[in-house]
């Protein structure tokens, strides 16, 4: 079993609210020197049996439909080892 | 400058309903072979000036005190190098 990790971000051009409403919190609670920050989600997948290139293929076809809206959305699939204890 | 990505997730011993809906409903849209997913958040914060170890204990305890609710949630924290194609 291994975890595949989804990362979706708002495209640069498109207007990021929620990451600026934080970018404009931190001066006021003492944290300077944060010029942007950007509001994403992760997605954890745990994924049974191998992660070879077709399960990839897949998984990048769920993350582009339905994990992110790529109209406004891009999204990066990275496969994260995990401890095999239990093998 | 550069960028630090702070990672916010559920911890693993509490409920995640957003995860668990993506999960169910993805046998019914053709992917198989997902036994588990979680969504969490991603913050993506640009940095001013050098990133050492004093700028990371910073964002270490601005992810502590304001980006996770550490009650509930777990955060990693980590520097992505940015092409500085203006240096």
């Amino acid at each position: 079993m291994a975890r595949v990790v989804v990362d979706v971000m708002l495209k640069p051009e498109i207007l990021d609210p929620q990451g600026q409403a934080v970018q404009r919190a931190l001066p006021r609670l003492g944290f300077d020197g944060i010029s942007d920050v950007r509001q994403g989600k992760r997605f954890e997948l745990e994924v049974d049996g191998p992660v070879d290139e077709a399960a990839l293929a897949r998984i990048h076809e769920l993350a582009e439909s339905f994990l992110a809206n790529t109209v406004i959305e891009d999204f990066t699939v990275k496969v994260e080892e995990v401890a095999e204890a239990a093998k």
